[in-house]
């Protein structure tokens, strides 16, 4: 069953609109856990010429939304709550790895950090979503 | 002094690489303050064929980057937290706008709600910056 | 239905043996609406010998809590959002006030905001509560 | 250098007015490290006969403030996001373990737990501190 989640979830990513306009690529998913990798690019820079704080979180909601749906039932964000660090290096690759910290049958908790290269901390977020009874509507 | 700031900053907008990926219009500007509106599109779209969290965090994120901003001095954000309410209609279009709640010599506190059509709100963020001494290097 | 709802939340915190040691007192209450008052006292102090932020968010807890049960279901605390913009005035009296900001059949969010003498902002909350079917057990 | 600002703290905590009102206990410090422990007693309850928030917090921001001045410089709390799991059994022992995630010369974050027997999760919070140059007034 799992397996059948998760290759569906995937497939939906490969062709989800947001995903595609970023260039955000979930790498690992299970239940509970997602590692989504995107590229920084130049028209992702805001008015200082740093990397735009709606596209590192951008690539944080992406880790939170597959790592919470790979349950196989609709899971929804309540609260995400994110510490930036630090910015980061332009032209660099970013990863987010969403990590489920508690879940019961109504609500899920998530911490999802950003790095770049060796593991150097760009973002730390703590995310909450409701978990609603009904299947993805794509299984 | 202020309107030489506030027009630097839109102009600065204006010309975000990343505002322009994403279609933030900078509606209204003072010191502290910021109205940023955005169409949605269907390259917005997430797994579940709603607004992907990512988008609206973007709308927000450019009316707290501008309101904090518009003091003059370089302000960076700290922390986000975002509450997420409903889900907006397709080919809508939203507003974010930015107030300052509190301000010190090193940090400023900023309320942003996000709302579509007559006054619905979607979603609510408290946002945290710290304020450099140093100013805008683009005046 | 409204005055007996709010009678009996007045009644129990009245009682309520957290609001007895905090010295809590419920000025103002109305379904999605709340304020609290409490006194600094001498045994709140912290290792730099300013108000413990415990207490303080002791009594941003309070006027959430009696906000979002005034509706007369129980609600329970799921995430609360809590920034610190100065110490308060040692002695001093502080006063939280909770406003509901939104709701809907399974959450509510709120803005607390404690302050001291003429408005005077010491800290900023939201919060989100979950929001039970079952009517609060002490009607 | 690290003992003598680990015994200093650890001896202010020990007369800590807030502390002792708590029954808050240090047991575990070193630099962006704590762990502390208290019981839940019969004046910790809300006006659902389960405990406070505010007492749940108290506990939280004391593991915090050791662990965020352990470094020896005086850090300030900024921001504290703080999930409710689940409420705590009644006449239990808590425990807030606070792990330092990031620091800069200005802030810092930590990602703080609270557990209760065998490791059940109660509560979780990110908590960003701003670090001042200042060393800590009791060294």
């Amino acid at each position: 069953m799992n397996d059948k989640i998760i290759d569906a979830i995937r497939q939906k990513v490969a062709k989800e609109p947001y995903a595609r306009k970023m260039g955000l690529r979930l790498l690992g998913l299970k239940p509970g856990y997602a590692l989504v990798e995107m590229d920084l690019k130049d028209d992702m820079a805001n008015i200082f010429d740093v990397t735009h704080g709606g596209a590192i979180f951008s690539l944080i909601d992406e880790a939170f939304e597959t790592s919470c749906n790979a349950h196989g039932t609709v899971a929804v964000a309540l609260n995400m709550t994110v510490t930036f660090h630090r910015s980061p290096t332009k032209g660099g690759v970013l990863r987010a790895e969403s990590k489920e910290i508690h879940r019961s049958s109504k609500t899920a908790t998530y911490e999802i950090k950003v790095t770049e290269g060796e593991n150097i901390l760009i973002a730390s977020c703590q995310a909450l979503a409701y978990r609603k009874k009904e299947k993805l509507p794509f299984l």
